[in-house]
This record gives C-alpha cells, sequence and structure tokens, in this order.
C-alpha cells in the first residue's frame, strides 16, 4: 500500500455503500471504522460511533441514494455526534449527491433542495465535501466549506479507449448532457451528436431528432446518472433506428429504479458501462451492465487531501 | 367561526397528519392551502406548493413521526421552498417533535438529534415553532427562534376529571414522568406514586418497585409518548398486582410502534387516554383507546399567534 | 399608470444603469430617489442617500457591469448605508449579474466568484434579488435570501416572432447554450442546431462543426451575453458559409467588450437583438443592433413584489 | 505527575475559584498562567493576559458563582481577549454553570437564560466548554461546540461507600431529582425515595408526602446543588420524623446563599457532602460540612482532551 | 402631548435609570411597562415581563452603568426574554454605553470589551440601538444593526450660550477630547484650547501643559464623561492658575466615581453641568453640579423611530 | 537569514504592491508564491493560484490603495480561492487600509465602509489580518479575527532622531492628529503643537490658528496618511509664516493623489518622510520625499504569527 496515513486518520462507512467504503479502506490499508446506525421501533435512527475520534481527521463515506431522506438524515446525524464528539475535521464523503437536479427554481414556489442539503451539511458541522460528478458543477459552489470534485468521465472513457471502438460518436441523450458529450469526446476524439425532444404542438406526442452525423458509428450514450432510463432506452433505439452501426451507454450514477434494468435488458444498448457510487442489489447487476469501481479514484482523492497534497491532478 | 384570519394567513398540511390539519382548519375557518409531495421513483421527494405564498403569514402542519425521516425532510423542504417564494413568516407547527429523547449526550459520542433537528429548522428559514409536549422543556432553549410550547396534560386532565374517577393517584411509569405526574395530580388534586426500576445485580432481571401508596386507588399512569407501551402495560399489570382497583393511562403522543396495541389490549390498562398529535390507522384505533382532538388547541393557539395575542392563557 | 405603489416605496439607481431605471421609474409612476456616489480624490467612493429611507421597501438598481468592481462595490456601500439607516426591505435589482460564469470550480484552486458576491449582498444587508438571465440558473441556489429570476427570451422571442420569419432554426453557438435555444425554438416552433468547436490535436486549430439541419434556414443565434462577439461572429460566418439563408442574433446582456461592435458590424449577421440590461454608449448603438427594453418586464416584477402578487406569471 | 502537556498548553484561572485551579495546575503538573482582573473605579472591569498565547491550547477556569454576573462577564471579556490574541483552542472549565435551572419557559416571557449565556460564550469565542453536572443534561444541546460533561455521582457515591453506611435508601428531595437519586443508588446498590411536595387548595401551606419506604435506614439525600438548604433541610427533618435512623446530604453544588448554613447546622441532617465546584470562605466549612475535590476529576479530564485521549471513562 | 404612539408600542425600564425611563415616558404620552427584575438568594436574577408583547415595538431603557456588569446581563436577559416571546422589534435604549473605552487593543491581548457588548447584544437578539455620545463614535460600525447615536452637545452649549458668557474658549482636557472641543467651540463660535500631559523622563512626575490662549477667558472644558474627575479638577485649577477668568466643565456621563464629587466640590470649576444618563444619587447632587434632561432627546429620537421618520434632525 | 519558515508556508502578492512584497519575501527567505490576476476584456478579474495551497498557512499581501474598489474585489476573490482550494490559515496583509476613515456615522444614512470591508474580508473567509496604521485604532474592534496592528510611528522617529533634529515640536495638521504627535513627541521627547480650523461664520474662508509653541522650532507634521497634502501643505506654510524654523512632515500611508506631489515641491516643506504601504510611481518619487521601508517590520510580525511568538514587542 503506497498510502501513508498519519495517526487520527478515521474513516467511516454509514448505510448507503459499505461495499465501497470497504474497498476504499483496502487502497488506503485502513480499516474501516467501528460505528452502526440502530434503527428504533419507532423509526428514529441512532448512531453509534464505537471507537475515539477526538482530535481525528475523519472520513464518512455516503451516498444519499434510495432511500435519501433515511441515508441524509443518517449523514447529518452521524456528522453532529462527531463534532460534539470532537473530531478536528469532518471530511463527507458523497459519491453520489442525490436531490442535485433541484438546482434552481425552474417553475414558481420550488425549493431549490440541493442547496439545501449544503446548508444542512455545513450547519451540522461537515468541514470539507469529496463527491463525484454533481448533476451541475454550480452545485460547488452552495458550499462555503471546500468541496473537491471529482470526475467519472475519465474513468468511463478509458474503459472504451480499451474496448478499442473504431469511428465512435459520443451522443448527448438531452440537451443537459451535451458539456459531458463533449468532454468525453475530446477524451476519445470523436465527434459528438445531440438527441433533441421537441413537442410540436400541445397534446400531439413528442418528436425526437436526432442532431448530428451518426450512420454507421459507434454511439455511445453518455450522461451523469441514469434514472428510469427511458431517456438513454429511447435514445438507444432511435439512433439504431437511424442507422447507428452499435449503441453503448454510461453513466458515472446508476439510479436504476422501477423497471430500469428490464428497459435497458430489451433496449439496443448492447452496454452499460456504469460506476459503483451506488451500491446495486444482485438483481441489477445483469449481464449488459459493466461496473467499474471508483475506489481507487476515491481512495487516492483522501490521501491526498490527507496529506495536504493537491488533488487537481484527479481531474485536470 | 370567532376567529379573524387577515389577508396573508395561509395553513399547510405535509404528509404526516392531514386529518388533524384539516380539523384545525375547521376550527380557524379556512381552508388547507393547496400543496403536495410528490415522490419521484428515484425515492427524491419534490414539494409543490399550488398558491402564492409572498408576504403571507404561513403555518405549516407536520409531525415528524414515523417514517420520521422522511417527514423531517419534507418539512425542511417545504421552509425552503416558502422562503425561496417571499413568505414573510414561516411558523413550523409540530404537533408531534420526534428524536425529542436525543436531547443530551448521555454516553460518549452520543449526537444530540434533538438540537440537530432544531439547527436545520432555523437554518432552511422557519421563524418560529409551535409545538406539544416536548420530552423535555428543555428542548425549547434548543431554538433561537420563538418557540410556543402546547401541553397536553389540561386536555387529558380534564377527560379523567369529567369521568368522575374517586380516591385518583397519578402514577409515573419511570423517573423521568414524575414531574408531569406531579402536573397531573395538582389539577386532579391527587397524590402520586413512582414505579422505580432496578438491576440488584448484573444479569438478574430487572426489580420493579411501586413507591408511593396505590392501594385500593383509581391508578393514572401518566406519559409524554407511549412508544412500544412495555414500559406502561408492565406498570399497569403491577399496579393491579398490588391492589390498585382500576388502572388508566394516558398520552398526548401516542408513538404505538411494534405490537404495542396488542400489548395494551391484553394488559391491565382499562383505557388508554391519547391525543391526535400522531395520526393513527384504522387498526390502531381500538375500543380501549380513547382519542381527543388537539385540535381546537393548536387552532387557538395559531389564531393567538396571527392576532398578536398572547399564548400564555393556554398553557398557563 | 396602472401600478399601486405604497408609501414607503423608493427605488433608487447607481451609476451601471441610470436611464434604465429612469425608465423603469416611469412604468411604475415614481421618482428616481435622490442619491449620488462621490469620488474622493484618492479613489475611494462614498454612497449619499439624500432623503429618508427610514421603514421603506428599497428597490436599488444596478448592473454590475463594467467597470464591474466598482459597480459590485457601489451596491454593498449602499446596501450597507440602506441597512444602516434603518430601510425595512432593501431589494437589490441587478439586471446584468457579471461573474456569473465563474459559478464553479473548473479548474483547480479557482474561486467561486459569483457565489463569493452572493454571500457579499447577503452579508452587507441585502434581504432580496431581482435578476435577469443568470449565466447558470444554479447561481439562484448560491443565495439563500429570496431571488427572483427574469427571463429575457419571451422578449426577444416575441420580436422574432413579429418580424415573421420563416423557416427558422435557432442555433446554440456553443454547447452551454443549447438549453436556451431550445426554449426559444418552442417559443418559435422551431427546431435547434448546435455549432461545436474541437480541437482534434493539441497545436491544430480548433474545428467548427454545425450538428443540425441549417440549410436554407433562417438561423437565430441564442446566447445569454454577447462578450467579444468572437463565438457569435465565426458561428454566424459559419452558417451562411454551410448555406444558412440568413443569420440573426441575439442575446439578453451585451457586454460588447473590445471590438465587438466592429466584429459583429463586419460579420455575417445580419441583425444582432438585445435588451438595455447592460447601458450601452452612442457608439455601440450601431444600425445592425436592435435594443429592447426590459424596463417594463422589471417595472411589473417589483410592482409584484411591493404588493405581494406572484411573480411567477412573469416567467412561466 | 504522570500527565504529559505538550508545549503550547496553558492553564488560566478567573476569579471564582482560583484554588480549584491551583489544585488543577499542581495535578497538571503546570502553572497557573499569569493573568489577572482589574476593576476600575467606575466598576469596569478588564483582564489582562500577562504571557503570550499565541497558538496556545488554553484553558480557562472559572465558575459563574456568586457573583454570577461578574463571573460570567469575566470570562466572555477574557475570551475576547484570548481570541484576539489568538489562542488556537479555548477551552472554558465551567466547574459550577449557573443559570441552569433557567433552562426552558416554564411561564409566559420567561428567558432561557442558560441557552443564553450558551449563546453568549459561544459568540465571544469559546471552542469547547467543559464542566459538571448541569442543572438539566440537555443544556449540553445548548451549545454547537462540544461539550464534556462530567459527574459528581461517582466521588459523592464513593465517599459513602467508603464509610461503609448499611441499609440506605437514596433520596430525592423533590421530583426533579428522582434521576440523580437513582443514579447514586445504582451505584450503591439501593432503594430509592421521594419527597413529593402538594398544596391541597390554594391558601393552604404545603404537605410533606414522602413516598417509599425510609424507616429504619440510613437516607442519603442528593441533589446537583444546594442553595437556600431549604427544601434539603425540610425533607431531613421529615425524613427523621418518619423513622430514618440516619440523614445525610451530598450534592456536587454548594451554593449555601443566605443563612443555608444555619440551616443545616441546626437540621436533622449528620453530614452533608459536597465538591468544591464553588469556593467557599472560611465561615461556610463547618465540621458538619465534608468538601471533597474534584479537582483530580477535572485535571484527568483536560489532559485527555489536550492529548485528544477519550474523556469518556470519566463519566460512564 | 404631540407623540402619536402606534398600537404595539412598549417602553420597558430596567434598574439603571428608571427616573429617565418614567421622564422619557412622559414625554411620548406612554405608561412604562410592567416589568421586573428579581434576585435571587443566590444571586442569579430573573427578568418579569409582565404583559405581553408578541408582535410589539418594544423599546428597553438601560444604561450599562454601575454596577456594569449586572446592568449588562440584565438587559440581555431582558433580550433574550423579549426574543422568545415573540416581541417584533427590540430596540434597546443605552444613554450610557459604558465599557466603550475598551473600543482597540492598545497592548498586546486586550479584549475589545466594547465589541463584545455589541456582539453580545446583537446574538441576544436587539434588533436595533439607541445611544448617546459613545466614547468614540467608531463603536457605531461596531454593530451590523442599525444604530442611532445622539450627542449631547447641543443640549450643553445651548446651556452655556443661555448663560451668556463672553469671551469664551472650549478646552479639551486631554488630546482624545479636542474633537469635541471644537464641535462645542463651532456652536459658540470661540477658539479651543489643549490640555497636554507629559512625562519629560520615566519616573519623572507628568507635566501639564496648556496648548492654546486661556488668559482672561471664561474657558468651559468639555468631554463625553467624567469618572474620578482627576483629569478635568487638575485641568481647571492649571487654567486658573494660568490665568482663566473663570472655569466651567460638562460633560453628558458623569460616572462620577469614587470621591470624584468631592474633588469638585473643591476644585476650581465654578460649575458643572452634566446629563442625566446615568441616574445620580442624593449625595452627588451638589449645588455645583447642574443636571439636563436628556429625556426629550430620547423620546424624541423614539417617536421618529417608531414612525419612521428620520432622526437626523436630531444629531445634524 | 534568520527566519524560520515551516513547511506550508506561503507568501503570496496580489497587484497593489508587488515591489513590497518582493522585499519582505527577501526578508523571510522565501519566494513569493505563482499566482496571478488576469482581466477578461469585459472587465472581469480571475484570480489565478499556480501553486498547491491545501494545507498552508497563507499570507496575501495586498494594500487596498488606488484603484480601491479593484485591490479589494481582488483580495476577496483571492480568500475565496484560497479557502475553496483548503488554505489552512489565511492570513490577509494589508499594509494600507482604505475607506478607514468612513469609519462611522457622521451624518445621516451614511455607510460604515470600512466595517463593511472587515464584514466582507472576514465573510470570504480570511482568518487574520496583519495591518498597519488604521486610520482609527477602533477599527480592529470591526473584526471578530484575530487583528495584528503594527505602527509606523518608531520607524518615522527613528529616522527624525537619527538625523538628529534640535528643538523639536511634533505638530497635529487638524484635530484628529493629537493623539498620534503625542505618541511622536513622547519618542522625541518633545512638546506639540496642533493646527486648528474654524469658519467664524458660514461663508467666511476658514481661519487657520496655530495653538502651541512653535517660534524658532523644527517642527514636525505627523499624520497616519497624506492624500491631496492640502492640509498639510497648509500647515507647513503657516507654521513658516508664524516662525518655525523648519518644517518637516511624515506619514506611514502616502496616498498622494491628484496635485499632491507638486503641492508639496513648492510647500514650505522641506522633507516628507513616507514607508513603503503604498507603492510610488516613478514620478511620485522627487527628492524632497523620503520612503522608509516597513517590509523587515512586516516580515519580523509574520515570522512572529508563523511561528506562535507574541507580536506585541513590536508595537509595544
Amino acid at each position: 500500500m503506497p498510502y501513508q496515513l498519519k495517526k487520527g486518520f478515521k474513516l467511516f462507512a454509514l448505510n448507503s455503500n459499505q461495499s465501497l467504503a470497504k474497498e476504499m479502506a483496502e487502497h488506503l490499508g485502513c480499516e474501516v471504522g467501528k460505528s452502526s446506525v440502530t434503527q428504533f421501533s419507532d423509526g428514529e435512527i441512532q448512531v453509534n460511533i464505537e471507537e475515539s475520534v477526538r482530535g481525528c481527521d475523519v472520513y464518512v463515506v455516503q451516498s444519499t441514494s434510495h432511500p435519501n431522506n433515511d441515508h441524509i438524515m443518517e449523514l447529518l446525524i452521524m456528522i453532529d455526534a462527531l463534532k460534539r464528539a470532537s473530531a478536528k475535521m469532518i471530511n463527507v464523503v458523497i459519491p453520489y449527491y442525490s436531490y442535485a437536479r433541484q438546482d434552481r427554481k425552474a417553475r414558481s414556489r420550488e425549493p431549490i433542495t440541493a442547496k439545501l442539503i449544503a446548508n444542512l451539511l455545513e450547519k451540522s458541522g461537515a468541514t470539507r465535501v469529496l463527491t463525484m460528478d454533481l448533476h451541475s458543477p454550480q452545485v460547488q459552489g452552495f458550499f462555503d466549506i471546500p468541496v473537491d470534485h471529482l470526475i467519472g468521465i475519465p474513468t468511463l472513457s478509458e474503459y472504451f479507449e480499451k474496448k478499442g471502438l473504431e469511428d465512435v460518436v459520443v451522443v448527448a441523450p438531452h440537451n443537459g448532457a451535451v458539456g459531458r458529450a463533449r468532454k468525453m469526446a475530446n477524451l476519445l476524439n470523436a465527434p459528438i451528436a445531440l438527441i433533441d425532444r421537441r413537442r410540436p404542438e400541445p397534446d400531439v406526442s413528442e418528436i425526437l431528432n436526432i442532431i448530428g452525423n451518426i450512420e454507421g458509428k459507434n454511439a455511445i450514450i453518455v450522461d451523469d446518472l441514469i434514472n428510469t432510463a427511458t431517456t438513454q432506452t429511447l435514445a438507444a433505439n432511435a439512433l439504431v433506428e437511424h442507422g447507428a452501426k452499435a449503441v453503448y451507454a454510461c453513466c458515472t450514477h446508476a439510479v436504476l429504479s422501477q423497471s430500469a434494468v428490464e428497459k435497458i435488458e430489451s433496449s439496443a444498448i448492447q452496454e452499460l458501462v456504469i460506476t459503483n457510487t451506488i451500491e446495486q442489489t444482485e438483481e441489477k447487476r445483469i449481464n449488459k451492465i459493466t461496473m467499474l469501481s471508483v475506489a481507487p479514484l476515491l481512495a487516492e482523492a483522501i490521501d491526498r487531501i490527507h496529506n495536504e497534497r493537491a488533488v487537481s491532478p484527479l481531474f485536470e
């Protein structure tokens, strides 16, 4: 293990993604700290930290994935406990930061929940955030504490590069993904295309337009997260219909709610590449889905933060 | 309706206790404001406020009962939305404030979750709290915004007084309830008794001691909340064994988790009197349980707050 | 004048855009409040408010356009003065919010200046922000005070609709503008296209790719702001080269720095439509440029805020 | 001396309890830092710190006992001075935290002074609190900085255990002391009893009821603090009247105001055991009163905090 | 009474200067609100507010004069109680703001107590400060809430003007008073002089130098406060020795500690003119001392604040 | 080099005074950190920090001299970037703190800009301020973070002492400078005089009065800053007219705006001694002006702060 952890380093994992935390601990050459979350019969939870954290540089791993509100409250309560137990630094490691799409008032009287969560984390006592692929990078600015923001595109791109696909086009499955598509396309030295959706008149069904040249190409659909997979599978099918040679898809955060896995299974997507920021149950781990681990990346980032070396080489 | 609501008064209800909110609205002579909580397929919730709240004096009714974390997050997100929508006053009405027993560090590295919740509410933008029978009255001091704290003892006492029981003793089912027992005993002009529990040696089972005279009396067990009902039913059975004539029980917050209702059904408790701070499913509404409504009390308090008259007559 | 201003309403204008403020005052039927900004010989500025604001609902109009830092400091100092002079509400009206592109850490050790400005405004004492077309809508979430966020797309679209252009395509001149292009395209019931830029190898010049069909069409390039106009004029020229019938351009914020006006003059852009969120000097007001006023929109928003009516009809 | 103090450790004492501080310093193997409190002729006080504290881990010992307001202001001013003099950590050691009974709104328009004091300490710049036997443990939650809360019951219990009393009953002299009585009873493996007070009708004098069996037993009255000693001496006398063999009393905080010492002297209390959290004048140190020192306990806690070892062994 | 007080106006007085508060109430045409400060036997104080303040615009009159710390704590506790009792505005009226000379770090490790007090007032919940003749006007900037700062010079000057003294010189009794002397001299159209003190060598007694022409003139010594009166009486004696015709003295805040009154009585000061910002005991009210009332000034300021009219005419 | 800098020490310089920063770095034996300020064509600036600062003890040198607002914004943006880049300590070194004369409300509705700047610095994330000769020392109290305040008087006095002038009088050129004059006079063991200005009637020109004896003496005019030099040159000329033997002037902060240098050149001032807290262009460096460096003083202070030794020996 090349990592040098100082006395007082502690890594804890809450309930959302213990397997990722364990893998990170292996990379770092440490144990996951002893702690547990008890649920009482009335639904209240209690966080128990079973070793001293006084003066420690603590890292708490918790994705705020489903059940989101429980995972958020677990994290906030853990932070409160660490603060009162005199931890020196409380670094929250949130591989998947949910509610990130509620990042602006799109309609009147909407909350900005992604900002609310940031406020709650700071108020509870978090002193730093380490996260990955925020839905909008602007969410970094919702915090006044330092945020180290890692990205999944290099890991995903490297996978496709090793695969040796030729004649690639990177496809944004909707307007919001064009920036990410361009970033991946830069790494793969490829052009981009865009799926544009438009409803010509009210009560008429949406038209799905492919903007850009995809004929005869290996299309890679890229997104930050895949939820119900409707957008991505519709895009994949349209790409094939319009002459794409093969369609791949990838994302950092595989939410995969409802019948997402079934849709993917029956879609034109040949392979879906995801990362393990969100823990997946066995039944979601079908053959079509390849899961890459971000544990090495997160461990490297933690080591750099802990030893006060620049994290920037990991995302530039 | 004697209540005079000014322009700009709005009462909203989140998911925890819509029936109480509706009853309060009837007392106040207003409608419950149009709002809803949408849950997306990935578990994220969105709060939708469907009427303008700009410049309004808003009251949001939400007990933080089971599922606690969802109800808390609903409330925080609602407050964020109201703040950003320019509500003038954001009064949160929390008939049952959960996590209130996590109000101090009893063991090392414990969170003080009741304080954390207070911090989160203030940080989100709440400008006032109206609540009932906090587990410790000190939780009021966890806030720096005004807290109006109502108590259920008068409502419960009045019920027993009307019942015309004679020779009453008010029983604290554990040490922490002695203060409440004394308060109720004052209203009923009765003595008190105390159930003391003690484990003579480690690995020996707990001894349950009745301190005070209960023989031949109508015992009323009083507590702020009843959760699994173990404490209260054991107390009731012991009271009968030691010669109590009849045993009643009462509490403000009827959490009634797990098999609480079965335990009550099969216990020596003749009647359990609760209030509706927590909404009860049909199967919990057995004959032995009498539910009193706190809607008139809460409505009166809101009217006084809204019209800037003293709330103190309601709790002194 | 249909607007009903209550006693205590005051509208002030700082140095950045007095003509817009005057126009707004005319729409609102009020005078611009008496105030001035003095610059001392050493460069320090002093804000002088020449009428009482005690208890008033004050609106301060200031774009933070060039010279940006002076305009920002003027605004912060004005807010401090208003706060200390006991103004009741301090609403800052920022038609153009500069530094908004510094809204995330794109590279290591970058500031998030747009958040910094938000923090400074709140710390100084601003109680609300009214602004237009933030570069990212997420900047709303940089604030914890209410933000009313207006958009220029409807005003710009209406102009083009009245013009009666046929066979329109809305063009995003870069990846970040696709969302806006889609919004305008919805209003004009048109398809979109995208200019994608890509550097095939280091040290090779950038290739400019048109994605989507623009042949024989009236192309409207849309963006939130035009600074040096390089991006937009290169796009316009490429569109014409690839067969566009005519090219129009539009934006809300016309920064027009350096030789922007010359570039526009000599480009393939037939007409550039802008708004007056930023005050323009005479020499920038060439024939090719059409300036629409947002004064009616801002005045309407202020009236709605002041009279506590929903602002949402203005942006939904 | 087993304690290892690092460079930068400083212990200061203000005016309330210099003898305790000196004793703590002896245990810790350090000097009390040079500082003084000057009172000017007009009543203003000035705190003078006569050695550098830059970068130091500072501990300030001050009970907020009589004269309470002076002792509180001394402490706040000292904290301000330490903060501005660049102390790294400002740990306030408050053996007796006064105003702790004003911890909730019991009647309308009451302050919550215990919370106010917490707010004032945090605002001034305190970074940690070390205290003992807060009147309600919930006062810990009034702080957002870490609080290390020690308890006096083990020290007091150990004294009575060594004394070898047989047939002990621990007596709560009022409702609020039942919890403490149970804790001491656990350590002494004894039952508890409770003095219940009740006014049968208005204008009738209070009846004092002994609940529980005390006949022929050695009663130990326990409380967190003894102020005028009325409650405790009335209780003692009643216990003897109802057949107690002997009555002892104990508390952590011996406020002993007014004629408390005379009352104790002439009461049925055989021995009163107190600690030195509050400094006692000579005339209060009568034979009946045994004073135990908490200096070893506080010194041990400080050493553990300073060396970042768990404090929990001291209170679990 | 010309003053128009709205519903919800309340004026309270704490212990420091009840006679001034009563006089202000008479000018305002209102009653002093019912409240009291109870001191318990252990020295803790409790503030009792005996009428509802919910939604009220409250003014609390309290000089922080001797006993300073008690008066400060009374005020902070009162503010906490008002905040929790839902007062709408909490205006603290501090005719004499003590600790104002501790307004900077003059030597190392000094507190800045005047700032600390400002922080404490804001943290407790004060929403505005009305005060008079702060030792340095910069103390206004210690607050982020509005401060209305009145000055005593016009009242004092008017008195001397009416007296009809000829050939006046206004004398600063030390360096720090030159600004005030110039202000009074402007109103009296007079020159100024300055008493300069200097110690030629260590261990040699201070030389008192009169700078400026005072021969044959009526000298008026002016200062913001007179504490022990040493400075002022030494100055007066020196002025007479150097040929002044007569010496008068004046100040806003008459602290008059220790033997100040005796010193004045036996000094060359012919008449000392003070105001009633600090309440004076009978024995301090000697013939030589003339006390002017600032009640009309404070009442006028409160009326202007309450009715949202500019306060500036009172100090410009 | 006697200075011992620990790993993690970094000194950065922004645009206002790079030569001073370089000189400081030489004294400290370190390099100035790599950073730059880019100005975009639209006037926005971007701060680029080109080396890692994670965990570092950072010092940023920036006078807020002309162009003041740009220099302030540069500093605030730099602090934001450092905070987000995880710097451990952000010490801002502000040799000249501008806007310091706006330190109180002298007239109605004035801002207190010096406090505003303090608020902005703290809000951005500054953790300490090192500055020199604040216009009022009370500005220290505008901060809640530690301020180390150095003074120029010893450096200036030492220069005059070495010069060997005899029969010196130190002259305050206006009322506000009397305190500084006394301080310098103490070091030079000299008397003081004061220039008093007074307008006998409105519309009559100001009379300039010399108070104190200056005949035949070497007068040294002292001030904290010289801006337009009108005050100082008028004073100098008057002193010569009234018989001063020679007139020298000095100040710490040489703002020298407008035609200040010409006025000095043509005035009776024989020599003006300044420091380099503000960078001077070549044309301002005339023979009459002697510039002393404060780099050694600032370097010494930084070393003491960095190594946690008392800074007080530098200003006592």
